[in-house]
């Protein structure tokens, strides 16, 4: 078997998970679980989606993948040494380490990214920077076993990455090609770069809002 | 208010419905509920993700949006005649019916796609026209009020321009950016008529054995 965790939390972008989840679940031999700090009770993110976690995060000893969203919940977590001590534990022996995200911060605030190249959501590549990391805007930033992805939907790109890594090229196409995953967004904002200056506005107001 | 309600059931594909979830809950005024038949009582994926819906579909008097998402869940569904009729009833009063992957064959059974280009799963194009839908190998089709996807991550492009409909095309490209919608898969085998004869057949013998 192969043990994939997946953190949850209150106030986690759900996307950051569960785009993620829908390609690793595919990886042969894995086995899925969602973890959440404190106990498994269910985790809410900042919609109407409830989570139901499979085990406490204190209670997972070990994992070969561990893969930390992000989200407005990423706040306290930063701060919660309890919490921050098992990541830096459960890291050691991980095969790969991944956060989608501001899922970073997490890895960042455990002092996991010191001196690493990584990247996360395009509006908090500075926070990155403040943990030690150097902050690229790329859509995945691989570094040994630690792989960090951008905002929320690149973590379906990674997790392809990553399923070819705990598999082949080959079963990561054909996972790509089993869930149509063909991208033709109907606009070119997804990046600051592509956006339109207002529309860049419009995106930061929400963030700033907590929405 | 808006209110969209995404349909959710036993051995949903779970991207289906939270790509399109996690781009509909940051419409403005939007909210989101998730219905399953019979009670609403937790739903479970084929994997490890259990949903909490907050209503059971038959308790939806009307809705704005209506999303019908696909998986080997469908099935079953597909004979529900309680179930279709209540699909065609809501139907009538809605400002859009979309659906993603094979939730088009839950369109089509309930006789919503009669004469009308439609689109699903690229595996499951051939079921859609014993419906009398025209299939199309397109990401989106549109027809009136009726919006279906291609596979799974398909509902991420049908969403958003969805939201451009609700909203507006600003709306729209700020919640691109917000959830960093630049995807960047790191193999190009999402379309049937992209991935190499034997990933596709990997993918088919995949679908076959219900996984």
């Amino acid at each position: 078997m192969l043990d994939i965790t997946l953190l949850v939390f209150d106030r986690i972008t759900a996307l950051d998970a569960l785009g993620p989840y829908e390609v690793l679940r595919r990886v042969p031999e894995a086995r899925v679980r969602f973890a959440a700090p404190g106990l498994p009770t269910p985790v809410r993110d900042d919609g109407a989606l409830v989570i139901q976690p499979h085990v406490a995060w204190e209670d997972v000893e070990r994992t070969d993948v561990l893969l930390v969203p992000g989200g407005f919940g990423v706040r306290p977590l930063r701060e919660d040494e309890a919490f921050l001590a098992h990541l830096r534990t459960l890291h050691e022996t991980t095969r790969f380490t991944a956060s989608v995200c501001t899922g970073a911060l997490l890895l960042g605030a455990a002092g996991l990214l010191e001196g690493a190249p990584a990247t996360t959501h395009w509006a908090y590549l500075d926070a990155l920077a403040e943990y030690g990391a150097t902050p690229r805007e790329e859509r995945v930033v691989e570094h040994g076993k630690i792989l960090t992805g951008a905002g929320v939907s690149a973590g379906i790109d990674l997790a392809l990455g990553l399923a070819a890594r705990l598999a082949d090229e080959a079963t990561a196409q054909a996972i790509q090609l089993g869930i149509e995953y063909d991208p033709a967004p109907p606009f070119d904002a997804g990046a600051p770069g592509k956006a339109p200056a207002e529309v860049r506005a419009a995106a930061e107001a929400r963030l700033a809002a907590g929405r």
